[in-house]
């Protein structure tokens, strides 16, 4: 039987039961990012996620999206949403090591995975469900939340030639890639994104890592130090978006649904975004600053970072045995992964 | 004002207005795919947008999946939803090369852009709106459906070494990959996939093209020909959701941002679910068929390739202004995307 309803809809804002059962409540959630709201590319991936599931869900999803320039903690997403400050936070996991070293797993790792392959794991080869004993513990989800695709290896004033060239070194470079490096001798510090480029200029420092062509660039970083060496410390630098269980499980079954399609398909545009200003960025680099070489690390600097690097992972291992279980399922999907690039991707490149 | 609505849900099964405004109308669409219902990983990518459409609509959207074994015409998907017979079709946009040939450029062409390159030109470079300029003419949206990652050059039972061993070569490779080789004076041919592997065993063909190692091994090809060669003509193989515009546009606003929302996310899982059983498949054969032998075509052979492919593209592009519009920008997108693969994923998979 076909009825026509037609109610004043100013009367039923609040709450009621659509024909289908639907519940037209409108839930409003918080969301905290670590990187302000004009960081292009990444927040841009947060607004998009509230965009779509605020569009998806005809508006009964709305998120309210804040930058560190608001919240003024872009390293406490983490803490903001396991204390339900906020309900979801989009944030990088590895920012997390000091509290438990085993986040750094759903990020990146030196030497590790590229992004599709990394996605390969995480999706279909159980990284996922890795990722959420992680996570549980602490009362949150977690989702992939964008890559930026393959990181450079880092801006440096001198050409690096030899181990020896590392030693004493001042070189900004930041998490597990600086502990890899600092195992070689070199000075790893942290300095803050906007003092950067002032610091390679008065020689405070001799060497920055941050992240590829389109991000480097506005930091003007090429302007200054002429030798750009290739990625090895975040192939595959994958930020994440994270929920409050308690208030997810609050949401509508609908909206669950919605709303994790909406951190997926949001993921998915940040690598094409990425990609395509890094293209761009490059070509336009290449034209604009002749004098800029690409350089790789010789192989006795690059297996030297492979020594270290496996004895940070070994040692750990041996202390969690989660982070062994991790670190294996790691290992042993890449080993394979690498098998069928070694035919495919790799090849191709060389081919074409 | 709270008011709480409650209604026997029975008789308003068919229309009614939420108290959001939101539409409870379920609306009830089909979908013919170019594959079998069984066949795995593709079909997984149409049956997957399905159910999301179904859970983010709270079963407001419902789509019926047909396959190949239901509705008979594998390459008639095309024609199945421009005439209105389905609503929706998952298939692969270069079938259709004999209505416009302008419609490879949005599967993959030879020697081209690897998957990430070229999601990037779809949807940040301009690749998106001319799809559209091509299928807006048959009243047909157009979406990518899923990426089956690179695909292999094929199995040969003899090496391939030298040009001249192409001259008379009975090879199943359809498509452009096949008009190129033909060029060649490879005899190119098109076989059914159910007797590929019979035609091969007798010698009716010498060798056959067909994905990759998960999809191939289906079929035994590795069984009885030893000569695996990498890719060129295939790089990055996406399937595509078309949709009837004129039904698409029937659709409320939230239920037409959650179809392509569902595309978008089963899109993006197709590849991490290709990428993921190639490289356990690749595994295991190179353990249980030691023989097997990964080849190279010779850069002779490459080059004469390339050479093959421009010409059937500068010729085409001669004759259709929009054909040339499409290639100048796959061209010049993929200029900058390969300088940019070139210093980060390559440099990347020489280095790790």
């Amino acid at each position: 039987m076909k009825i026509l309803v037609k109610v004043a809809l100013s009367s039923l804002v609040v709450l009621g039961l659509t024909t289908t059962g639907l519940s037209a409540k409108t839930y409003k959630l918080k969301m905290a990012m670590s990187w302000k709201k004009t960081t292009p590319i990444l927040a841009a991936t947060a607004l998009r996620a509230a965009e779509l599931a605020d569009e998806m869900s005809d508006g009964r999803l709305k998120i309210r999206v804040d930058g560190a320039e608001k919240h003024k903690a872009p390293f406490g997403i983490f803490d903001f949403v396991k204390q339900g400050l906020y309900d979801i936070g989009h944030t990088a996991s590895y920012y997390y090591k000091g509290k438990d070293f085993k986040m750094v797993f759903f990020t990146t790792v030196p030497f590790g995975m590229t992004p599709n392959e990394q996605y390969s794991w995480y999706y279909e080869g159980g990284g996922k469900e890795l990722a959420q004993k992680v996570y549980e513990k602490h009362g949150l989800l977690t989702f992939m939340g964008g890559n930026t695709g393959i990181q450079m290896g880092g801006w440096f004033k001198k050409e690096i030639k030899h181990l020896d060239d590392l030693k004493g070194l001042k070189f900004r470079i930041p998490g597990l890639g600086g502990e890899v490096m600092a195992k070689l001798g070199v000075n790893a510090v942290n300095i803050a994104p906007g003092e950067l480029y002032m610091s390679l200029e008065l020689g405070t420092i001799d060497a920055v890592e941050w992240v590829s062509p389109y991000f480097d660039t506005k930091l003007g970083l090429h302007k200054i130090a002429p030798f750009y060496y290739t990625a090895w410390q975040e192939p595959a630098s994958e930020l994440q978006f994270i929920i409050n269980e308690k208030k997810f499980k609050k949401l509508p079954n609908d909206l669950q649904v919605i709303l994790k399609s909406a951190f997926k398909v949001a993921t998915f545009e940040m690598m094409q975004k990425a990609n395509y200003q890094n293209a761009l960025t490059w070509a336009k680099i290449k034209q604009d600053y002749p004098n800029i070489k690409v350089k790789t690390f010789s192989k006795e600097i690059i297996d030297a970072l492979k020594v270290a690097t496996k004895e940070i992972f070994d040692k750990e291992a041996k202390k969690d045995s989660l982070f062994k279980e991790i670190l294996e399922s790691q290992r042993e999907y890449q080993k394979k992964a690498e098998a069928w690039t070694e035919i495919s991707d790799k090849v191709y490149l060389q081919t074409r």
